[in-house]
């Protein structure tokens, strides 16, 4: 695939605890100038980035990456972040109703949070490493049904990240309006067309001008 | 040391991502049968705990483990915590901050997070792993002057725990109201009494019973 294709499926990403102010400002430069999707980064810096890059499409993390803060923080950070200028939200599920079987407050949380979102985009981090195959499918019917606008395998803070055979699940048990975003431990070009020639729409990465421009 | 004067020096543990609600509660059991000085517990169970178990003193965590969230939505998530039944709240600083070297934004952000305290006590995590001797002192100064009750060494995500010469650091340069909390990756009870001995006040552990009660 052409760079030109694959760019524009990049959430080009830095999530880094100890991400600089010049960082993000060098990661915001990178996406306009190879037009990635969109930038994802930390809450904190999603105001300053909304009025230095105004062109640029903000996605940045609620949640994350545990996601176990209480629904009502979740919301409240979801409005606080689309105030500050977020045209994406990236939530963490909460894993422990997973893991408790509750999947009704899993998919009550994700529709509040989309309707703090209104139109704009949400994506809800799964964490697959943490699931078991009957969980994900469940997940994949809690995620369309609560309205959502992709699934996202990964937050890249897990034991593992994207597995290209969970996009193959996805596929399979999402709805139609679902689309697919794989993050978390994608390395090389061939790892990106895998994804996307899966049926991936946006792939997360921190690597993709080392990938793709400088041929690392 | 006897374990009867160990105990009152733990926060006992629970902030797995994936941690059931069967989990925690055998947590806040074993912290009332072993007198634990509170249960360390993620913010959704806080509520639950706290109409399950109204004489446990109740710890969770804010702005966790990145700390990156915006100071607003720490506020909003210690508010949401307390009026849950939190008595103690642990809450990460902005790393991203003190890598920017904007440390007065570090401490208003801490001196807001005590406001919505009020005569609960904070503790702040500094992620010692992530920050350079210097930087470790300028935060004893910073976290003393927004008025914390303690500093607390780590999350327990971060690339390593507690470090005893950071104990020995933090004594020499946090206010005489600040105590030291250390935390991750304190595996043994000689770890434990070292600890303590080297001056600090609590210690957060997921493995306390099996490391004072199971011997191992």
């Amino acid at each position: 695939m052409e760079n030109s294709e694959i760019f524009p499926h990049i959430d080009h990403t830095l999530l880094n605890p100890v991400a600089t102010s010049k960082q993000i400002a060098a990661l915001c430069r990178e996406a306009l100038n190879y037009n990635t999707a969109s930038v994802c980064i930390p809450p904190c810096f999603v105001k300053r980035v909304w009025e230095k890059f105004p062109e640029l499409n903000i996605c940045t993390v609620i949640g994350f990456p545990l996601g176990y803060s209480t629904a009502q923080t979740k919301w409240f950070e979801t409005k606080d972040a689309i105030v500050c200028g977020a045209d994406e939200i990236d939530m963490v599920i909460n894993q422990t109703e997973v893991k408790n079987g509750r999947f009704s407050v899993v998919e009550k949380e994700i529709a509040l949070i989309k309707d703090a979102c209104k139109n704009r985009i949400l994506k809800v981090i799964v964490e697959t490493c943490n699931l078991t195959r009957q969980e994900k499918i469940e997940l994949c019917r809690v995620v369309t049904s609560a309205g959502a606008d992709y699934i996202k395998t990964s937050t890249g803070f897990g034991s593992s990240g994207a597995a290209i055979e969970d996009v193959y699940l996805f596929r399979k048990y999402i709805g139609d309006n679902v689309k697919i975003k794989a993050a978390g431990g994608i390395k090389s070009k061939e790892q990106l067309e895998m994804f996307l020639n899966a049926g991936c729409d946006r792939i997360g990465t921190s690597s993709a001008v080392k990938m793709l421009i400088e041929g690392d």
